[in-house]
């Protein structure tokens, strides 16, 4: 493939002539608005990258082998930071936990809840308004109901907040309401939402799906970028084994592994990787000691009272004493200048 | 959960009695169109059933805990066929054969491709307009231009047309042009679409998810059901282990598996589950000697010039051959009466 | 890697001095009896194939990157048929029917299951003495004890013993007792084991390890044919996937790929992989449809009794009722050449 | 099962009145060396507790539904400390680090690597003479030679000394010599190996099987807890999953899960486990944080020059960084009073 990134002041006629060029050597290329400007992005190999790289207004010309050009440090090196809300970053090197419940059940639980797990530090609100069930008769969420009482519980407590979208048709008119719109498991190659979110002007939170190869989980956040959304967070979840003493299996290794090869942030979900309150924790500084730039959590202010997934949502009590945890060791993990990689790169 | 299914003569009103006295159980009920009247399907316990079979209307009601009541044999005993098109039936016990190439890519290919294995045998065309791809600048299909050649297709040959339908708002006005609209693998838990699907009235043909266990596969089949659609056939199509030898690891099992827990027919897509040409005709032997209903298999004119999948499809010799050896099977297993499960039950 | 098969009427300075050319060209080479005579297989590459052609009795040299070169039909094209007893040969075309309880639990039991089988068209008797149990308190099986049931079980009915080998050292004294080998899923990676193999006079039957991938598995038969026996047959049993609602998942697309990769015969348990009784017949047909050579399954005179594996036991009237499905499935296939790649090679 | 402890002053006479009255009760009953005394295991259910509580030389009698009752902590609360030499112990707290190369490969190489890490810190020594390989021709370690130079090489820097076993007549000889027996992946469900190591004076490394469930893997251990050797340590090195983009999935939920079921030590290897070496620091921060008492790391003096798995071999100077990170790391977490356990529950 090649990436073709133009100039930040190119002209509209660049790009066309560029893609006239692409053309002409039998390639159909993609215009993406990116980083303010715009990118070309041409299927292919390497051959007739000297040509363009002549043509006006180009700023570099890069060929490559990866499957998600735009998602890799191979051409982007560096590191992109998401804000989520005006001092809420992924990505720059401080520790980032959302939290909340798993679903939007009451305007009590979510004011309680938020304002719970504003006091021990979390930096984002989680809570599902439309929740994909296995099952057709299960608690499908409150929708725009929860909507409502996720934004007041927003406005209570000033944090942005994140919420599952799970319909290209719903894309449009939520993304106003929310700060972070998040992609579920089931849906990590459901292309028509991706589609739909790369068009939008809201961070989008990409959970691996529980069968994806890293390669596909990468290809998936490559269909958002080339929409022009360039605020791709990636949630590492856990995957189906054949083991099922845990929900899931948490897959650690895809964190330091996932940030070699692309910029963008990643955080990890222990609550739904483990499904078990009691290895949340051990599982979430291990998230972080592997280089996990955020973690997602579950809590709950009546985890034995939730509509949905409560043995895996801590308390009140049991978060507070996380964040300090997870403090401690952010802290110590801090001396380094890249915990992630420092050792053996 | 409770099955209540209400006589086809029944007046709404006795629906609503069903529902009122569910209610005061304290059970939410949800009315489905069934067989030309309704069910009623209501969560909980088994207790309270004597008080609704005395209801007005009710025919009978069933207690069950399995999570898929409308899909399982358990509460509908037999069997369920599903016509396709005008003596295109599966389910029958006859063997239904389903073939064309991955994409539609043109009109030539597919006039070709369509009239080939018509010639051989073939009951239904299949053909993808809408292709959902791992990578973004892959070949997505041509659309609705593609439906238009399916169309035509359809006219020369008089063969049933199968196609992938990826996004809820496609349904509505795709279903009236093609005859069965196919879920694929990537969207068994795409919720939206399940839903939209749900009332159509066309067959869907349901992939299984690569990571779907047998019960969530006939959880989603249980969405569509639940909309009120109950022409659904069952697809296992190969799931991802361990072992890439083959594209996925089909997993035939499932057939008598899936037929002993549901009364819906099942196929099997031998082309995407081995993604190897020389496997496609031993397995598709094995999936009919193991009960399948039918089989969809991927046949192209020219293997060697297309755009996708070119490596797994058959060419239209190959696919005779097959259809001859497919025939000498189905009659030497024919002489059982039900060739899944005539030995061991 | 090279393998330079020698004449059968070479002495063995040629082999010596064959021996000697690879070392000048820094290879290591191991010496392989080998039908009859010998043949040589070092590591590296094909350079330097010529030099050894011309070395006296050198009958072929073939260089080769496959990992299992004796087990591989690219350097050895053709098939494998393995005798089990006079009479009773795998991989020549017929179909092989093993048949017996999953573990020798009594005199009366062995007879009676052993006459059973028989009389229903078995070639050869399974049983297991040496139990591996995931529980170490659980039934291990009679041990020596039951060896010596096996053995009156055989000079009742003329049925050759198949039965399972779990320590290298008891190898040497259970092999002139038995007619077959059995390595379990477990053990296919105890090359302690497979080593031991290597040097007895007896088939071995090697099942696939759980979670082995195809090249894995045929690396642990070169174990064995390295070891200078070249009678292995090869067990598919299921491997572990996500899904556990059959025990494992019987992967029947190795059927065909092992046979196009390797000229050794491929039987088939269905009893082990499904778990179930119900689904034993539907997966022996389909394994026959698939192109094995064979099949080994549990049969119990009264299941219900059974110390191990019960509920994946057919009855003897169960058994009688496949084998005449079996029969006549087998006779469809027949017409063809070669069953298994007949359509698509 | 009923598990018998019976008091350490319990005389051979009070043993055998408790088998027999097992015995009575229709159960067998194993007898097992334990804690400087004796337990009695039995299956079956709970009832007949009482009765045996009352017999001589009886402390504690303690049914459970656990399938490896002297592994688990449900039976025998507490952790178990296990000393690999004097004042090194897996289990109390402290962070043992064992390092070394994959293979023993020669003296030169053998010294350097040993006090190389004994320089940064390590507390054992690890090196294979016995390589389990999967491909006969492949090198497989020096064998007693090996051996040999692990012994010259716990000399020169007093580093007690792991190493692989692979046959259980090999358990014997090799016992003295070395400080702890390894088993390694694929020979956990080896039964033979591991009765053999039931009755040896060496504590033993079992690594789970690489499609282990954690009630198979304890289940092992139990195997040898069952014949007397109560110095177990559990090993993590990564499960086969279907992503291949690292060598295996690490596990590391199963350290706070494996902790919580069982009182044995557990220790982690992120080189089998990732397979890369820029990704073996993170996980070794990341494993420590989720509360494991121990690594098994590759270090090898010139990794470009290792015979076996170099591309997973950290040099030195990395092993030395590592050690320093780590250090930071356990300090920080050791302020808690229960690394693995404290937050939660």
């Amino acid at each position: 493939m090649l990436v073709v990134q133009m100039e930040g002041s190119c002209g509209g006629l660049d790009v066309a002539r560029v893609c006239d060029a692409l053309e002409r050597q039998g390639r159909s290329a993609r215009v993406v608005p990116w980083q303010g400007g715009f990118c070309v992005v041409a299927q292919g190999g390497r051959e007739g990258a000297g040509a363009l790289a002549s043509c006006g207004g180009v700023r570099r010309v890069t060929g490559t082998t990866c499957s998600f050009p735009l998602a890799s440090r191979e051409v982007f090196p560096g590191t992109t930071s998401v804000e989520l809300a005006p001092g809420v970053v992924l990505g720059d090197g401080s520790l980032t936990v959302m939290a909340g419940p798993c679903a939007v059940e009451s305007r009590e639980q979510m004011l309680r809840t938020a304002r719970g797990v504003k006091a021990s530090g979390a930096r984002a609100l989680r809570g599902g308004a439309f929740k994909p069930r296995s099952n057709p008769y299960a608690f499908q969420g409150l929708g725009s109901e929860g909507i409502a009482l996720l934004m007041e519980a927003r406005r209570a407590t000033g944090l942005p907040v994140v919420t599952e979208v799970m319909a290209p048709e719903d894309v449009e008119w939520l993304a106003p309401h929310v700060d972070v719109l998040q992609v579920g498991t089931r849906n990590m190659q459901n292309y028509s939402l991706l589609k739909a979110l790369g068009s939008v002007d809201r961070p989008v939170l990409l959970k691996r799906g529980m069968a994806a190869t890293v390669d596909e989980w990468l290809q998936a956040a490559e269909y958002i970028l080339a929409g022009g959304n360039q605020r791709v967070v990636l949630c590492e979840r856990g995957i189906r084994s054949f083991d099922r003493s845990t929900r899931n299996t948490l897959d650690l290794s895809v964190v330091p592994l996932v940030k070699s090869l692309s910029h963008l942030p990643v955080v990890v979900d222990p609550s739904h990787a483990t499904g078990r309150r009691e290895l949340v924790a051990p599982m979430s500084l291990a998230a972080v000691a592997a280089g996990a730039d955020g973690l997602i959590l579950e809590v709950h202010a009546r985890p034995e009272e939730a509509l949905c997934d409560g043995p895996q949502s801590l308390d009140l009590d049991q978060f507070d004493a996380l964040m300090k945890a997870l403090s401690r060791l952010h802290g110590a993990l801090g001396e380094e200048e890249d915990p992630c990689l420092r050792v053996a790169r």
